[in-house]
């Protein structure tokens, strides 16, 4: 799939790119991946994200002892229509994968779910702080994805105010029959891997989220959010290239 | 995702089907499933399809020492209409999850290409075939994915006779636009972690490979390979609930 971007410049993101001015030193992380990832070399042109819409042109000054970056333009990308996901805990060790994923498909809000059927497991904020990053990369997006703290349904449906709302539901209408639009912000609930209990799917319904079917047969957690990322990013991609491309 | 399947009885997959009879015992790993995984008792009824379009309905009638079943129906399903990947190799040690959902999605066949910029690793057929058997189970399918041994990009396209011909490509027309609809046979060529080399695209084009975007940003092999099974599982599942559910 990369074949289009292989003459393109290394991807980087630095979340302070709004404040640095015009030639500062990179350390940590993101300088490493330069070196040693990119291979990156002196006089090289390199793009940079703040993952908040700031998308800037950099041109690699010195590369030792410190990297020293300069800029020569920048542009702002305006904040992508929403696509919110409310996720139930999958099954086993498939949050991972599940965040890059989402990520890198073009997911605007990962919201874990706490619900009667599944809790999350704690510790991984760090790790998934990477993988967003490292899909940031990926996609060369102006944008990152954002990683909400696990919360209750309730606390969950409250907080998003996306019109389109689907309810992942194998007994629910066609997804294909049901296409948010281009320009349609949407949230999608997914149920744990042992599903929403019944009273959880009332209250969703209550709120707007219409059963929806993504495929003929049953899916797991993690498949079905991901059936629900590929199907908005493809509607979205409709429009012509994202402005979001470096 | 599961409410709706919560009562339905455990799903086996038991390729010798059509030849064992009214009343058989079952042994090995199906067995240790049935018993430890899905908790079944004498009585109760479990379902089985052979992977290959036979789904019948069991009747438990001794647990111990030895399972013993009895038929009680069986019913066949048409073949699925053909949906077929080849697809290069992704970066790292990501086949094994894109396989397991390449199966829950309903992709038919799953022909991993050898490329000039991409190897699949040796030695996975047995997990492979493993994890095409869960996926079986998680969607309770009459039809397993076929797993075809690696092979070169030219054999693999002499191979597809799919007429609805995808290449993923950042810059290609948008997927929505060209939906295959729910009975067409369809085939898409992903290409490695690195991309396709020219020469390479070129000889899918001359095939018949369309070149087809899938998301405003550049994509992973593996999440394109899933974003076309997503795209596919909806627009097939739009004709209302698939036959091959039991």
């Amino acid at each position: 799939m990369r074949s289009a971007a292989e003459a393109a410049p290394g991807f980087i993101h630095v979340p302070a790119l709004r404040t640095l001015g015009s030639r500062f030193t990179l350390e940590g992380e993101e300088a490493r991946y330069l070196a040693r990832v990119v291979r990156a070399r002196e006089r090289e042109q390199v793009t940079a994200s703040d993952g908040a819409g700031l998308v800037a042109t950099l041109r690699i000054e010195q590369l030792k002892p410190a990297l020293v970056l300069a800029l020569e333009s920048a542009r702002e990308h305006p904040r992508p229509i929403s696509a919110r996901l409310l996720c139930g805990a999958p099954e086993g060790e498939r949050g991972d994968w599940l965040v890059e994923k989402l990520g890198e498909l073009g997911v605007t809000d990962f919201q874990p779910v706490e619900s009667d059927r599944g809790r999350w497991p704690a510790g991984r904020d760090e790790r998934w702080e990477r993988l967003a990053v490292a899909a940031l990369r990926q996609s060369r997006s102006a944008w990152r994805m954002a990683i909400h703290p696990a919360t209750g349904l309730i606390d969950a449906m409250a907080a998003a105010r996306e019109p389109v709302r689907w309810l992942a539901d194998p007994e629910g209408e066609a997804a294909s029959a049901r296409s948010p639009g281009a320009d349609s912000a949407a949230v999608a609930a997914i149920g744990p891997g042992s599903g929403f209990t019944e009273p959880e799917r009332k209250a969703l319904r209550g709120s707007g989220f219409e059963p929806v079917r993504l495929a003929a047969s049953r899916l797991r957690t993690e498949t079905a959010a991901l059936a629900v990322a590929a199907l908005w990013a493809a509607s979205r991609s409709a429009d012509g290239k994202s402005g979001a491309q470096a």
